[in-house]
């Protein structure tokens, strides 16, 4: 498996993670309390930084109101 | 985060790789020879043993020829 796609699907979570937050207007603590997650972890994953797990994912999509799938599914800009 | 939606994201992982590992015919080995994992570690996916990482299932996606995100998504049986 290619580094170049790992590195790909973390951009990916990291843009839409972002892009929810802040259509939400929460801030990143905001996020972190609402998924039950640190806050500088949910700032280590909008910077593409995590090899996140399932369960992490899942408390971002519960903290966001949108499902995991869609968390990692590419967005077209 | 509740325990039963972090189960049930396993849930949706394990029938998603089971179906389309079958659809390709293709063994747990071939699998995981196909994603470069341990041949035990697809096992105990479809068995909804794992708090899988994101490189996993990148692994796993790029073995079955698919997207990380459609492997999260639940299907309609």
């Amino acid at each position: 498996m290619a580094a170049g796609e790992a590195r790909h699907l973390r951009d990916v979570l990291a843009r839409n993670v972002r892009m929810l937050r802040q259509e939400r207007k929460l801030s990143q603590e905001q996020l972190a309390d609402a998924s039950g997650l640190h806050r500088t972890y949910v700032g280590s994953i909008e910077r593409s930084e995590r090899n996140v797990s399932l369960d992490s994912l899942n408390a971002l999509a519960s903290g966001l109101s949108t499902e995991v799938w869609s968390l990692l599914q590419p967005k077209r800009d």
